[in-house]
């Protein structure tokens, strides 16, 4: 499958579809919808086509089928699997347009088109009172729509769940340009195969979302943050077990090695937290609600779980503004390790028991294959995010040696009842990973999927499958 | 399709598999296997096979394959759409033997055969101050794969969610004889489709469900309950959403008719309960936590919110027993209506500001078709079950006309952007009203996946899809 079929022709029909003010060819506009975050790929659309509705979108579907060219959706290019690369080029189709958004105050449900960024949608909600959990660390610049496709996490998941836990029901253009509602806008359902479901994080390649009901809760009031140091990695993840099995769901529990808090600090030229040399990592704890008492008895219980580990001082943020640096600091360090090398992200995730053994492991296969690696991540999941450094490693190094290690992380994760990604997805830089997960029978179904919903596999082709299979 | 093409052949094969002692063809197996709690159905498997693994469901499947036999898998006959009856007969496929229970108090998980009893697994999680928190009416008696096969709710789904919220992996049979696990034991997963939430729901249409991680949470040691007595049936609906809207997430809110409640006090011939002749329905509304302060705080502001409402005296269950009692009232509603008539029982569920429009129409549509109705449910899912009751009506009526009434009941319910089950399922008796939900799109979707998994459609055949489609 290639672009050349995109004629002259072609773009006037899709000017006669979505106008001429949307739809560029021009290499900048091509560029610049051509890469998303993930490491430092490009691969631009031929076309970028902007439609407005849902109709629109339908009638590109049906022209694209009709000349088999392939088509992705593109939301704001903050993914980190390249589940928006158009890596066959062909029509990049930007959502950009479908910013609608109604919060629904009387049966606590948001109305949103794709375009809504999720930190937008979860400020309109607080408006009324209301609360949007999932806060997936981009949540100023990604949109609900790229959450929706990639079931998008962050570090509240802990304890409200992630993306998928909130979607009630999706708009959605079919492959061959017919238009469904996925389910109802209900709590409950057990109406027919789940359609909704086998949409979130299907990452462009099933559907085009154009509309999402989403599930909101009575907002929380208050929250108590602490930062806990630990002497030892191995013990801040062994902590995380303990705080849940202490009657505890903290709202977040996120982990980070001393080289992540390190590169974060240094990125953001703060100089606030001092951290004694010893200390190997941290753990950053919230619970929320609606009673202070109450949660300061239960930020004592944390106190008294870690008290059996070795710890140096808690700190906690007292204030709004110690909150917003503690966690600013915390959504910093992918950015900060991107700005110093070459990088390639992991987002492993295991039952949670599983961490100290998978960190362990990491770093023994890292020291094989000769690489460093920073780890952090939403460890009160399970979910902790690898990221491997080129630093000075040699290119062939970074292309040989590197992708054996990560197949080895993969395997170990896998083997601890793990998988390859909590909330990244697996787009493109994952794909061939799929078969350490995935038996040949679980990927031919999915590849039966695929096919069923597009059969001309015009579609985001080339994601989430592995080479092999399609 | 039918069972003609059961011999002894086959049956000689069947024992191979699973041994002389799991094979049944006697009438009284037959029977007993043969009806689910839908209605007065009775559609008896020509053979009854207990299978003990994995691969013994495996090896049944591929023989049944071959020899293009139907197979119904069967949980404890307490569905009430009809999703394990024997429709075109050929092999009842009695999971009971699948009863292993291990409790992950680490990673705080449970892994089950899908014959364990939902209420064997809660007590096992309580036991390590772990909550397994989904509760349907029949907890005592269902088991946890059938509740997987219908994403069964229950009274507490309005805070904690239904089955699908707790299933984080699952070990299934295709009906080809593969096995799977459809995902992994974490607690998020953006790795491929999400084949876990396709077989949830799917009613043993997709594959045979033979093991279950299922996700817990540490337990709560305290609830509040109280009885709310509403003058006007309409306000109690009303006054469902306007809880939520103070910002309180009750662990159950269920309404019920003036009806369902007398026919409950009758049933279990309980005195203990005075109501006024001039109430026309209650609400039982909890709230739980561990911080007995809280939870007398929010129950005083679950009664600001009532006093704008026409409300008797609110009646609080202050010990164990009392608690227990009202409990077992409102599981009781369906067996006493039950015992008291021939009926349908219908699990509408819309966007809970609806419930007063879903009540006043289906009363409406009732004596238009000259049927009465119990209603009573979990309102705060806005998850109403409707009890057609025959009484005295002819079967001509009971035939032709109710089937009219129940359209347009669901006619209403689709309009208000709601469903036609909640938590039971479409199984047998809901299947052809599934095109007042879905388009024509959506069912030759679902018709797909149908067939992508089971292409000779031996696996549960002629559930969940309409007459029409299939």
């Amino acid at each position: 499958m290639n672009d050349n079929h995109i004629t002259t022709d072609f773009e006037k029909r899709l000017i006669d579809i979505v106008g001429k003010a949307f739809v560029f060819t021009d290499e900048a506009t091509r560029l610049q919808y051509g890469h998303d975050e993930t490491e430092d790929y490009s691969f631009p659309p031929t076309v970028v086509a902007k439609p407005d509705t849902a109709d629109e979108v339908a009638a590109i579907m049906k022209l694209a089928n009709d000349h088999k060219i392939p088509v992705v959706p593109i939301g704001a290019r903050t993914g980190l699997s390249g589940g928006a690369l158009s890596i066959h080029g062909g029509i990049g189709l930007s959502m950009e347009r479908f910013n609608t958004l109604e919060i629904d105050e009387k049966n606590l449900q948001a109305i949103a088109g794709p375009a809504v960024i999720t930190q937008v949608l979860r400020e309109a909600a607080f408006e009324k009172g209301l609360f949007y959990p999932p806060d997936p660390s981009s949540m100023g610049s990604c949109t609900i729509g790229g959450n929706v496709a990639e079931n998008s996490g962050g570090a509240r998941a802990v304890k409200y769940g992630v993306t998928k836990d909130y979607i009630l029901n999706l708009e959605v253009v079919l492959p061959n340009g017919d238009i469904i509602w996925t389910g109802a806008n209900t709590l409950k359902n057990s109406t027919g195969y789940n359609l909704t479901q086998l949409m979130v994080g299907s990452e462009g390649t099933l559907g085009i979302i154009t509309k999402i009901v989403l599930k909101l809760l009575p907002k929380t009031t208050h929250n108590v943050l602490m930062l806990i140091p630990f002497f030892k990695s191995g013990q801040a993840c062994e902590a995380v077990a303990e705080i849940f099995r202490a009657g505890i769901v903290p709202s977040a529990l996120e982990f980070m090695e001393r080289d992540a808090i390190d590169w974060g600090l240094k990125y953001l030229d703060d100089t606030s937290i001092d951290i004694k040399p010893e200390v190997q990592a941290h753990l950053l704890v919230e619970v929320d609600g609606n009673y202070p008492d109450v949660l300061f008895a239960e930020a004592e219980k944390i106190m008294g779980v870690v008290e059996q580990f070795e710890t140096d001082e808690i700190l906690f943020a007292d204030t709004e503004d110690q909150k917003n640096a503690l966690w600013k600091l915390r959504r910093t360090v992918a950015e900060a390790v991107k700005s110093n090398s070459v990088y390639k992200e992991e987002d492993t995730v295991v039952p949670r028991y599983e961490l100290p053994t998978l960190l362990e492991g990491i770093k023994r296969i890292g020291k094989k294959y000769g690489f460093q690696s920073v780890c952090y991540g939403h460890a009160g999941d399970g979910n902790l995010h690898v990221n491997i450094i080129k630093g000075d490693m040699t290119d062939d190094n970074w292309k040989v040696e590197v992708p054996k290690g990560i197949r080895e992380i993969f395997e170990l994760t896998v083997s601890l009842k793990g998988t390859l990604s909590g909330e990244h997805g697996i787009g493109y830089v994952q794909k061939n990973y799929m078969n350490i997960a995935f038996t040949d029978a679980n990927l031919q179904l999915m590849k039966g999927i695929k096919q069923l919903f597009d059969p001309n596999n015009i579609l985001n082709p080339g994601k989430i499958l592995p080479d092999t299979i399609v």
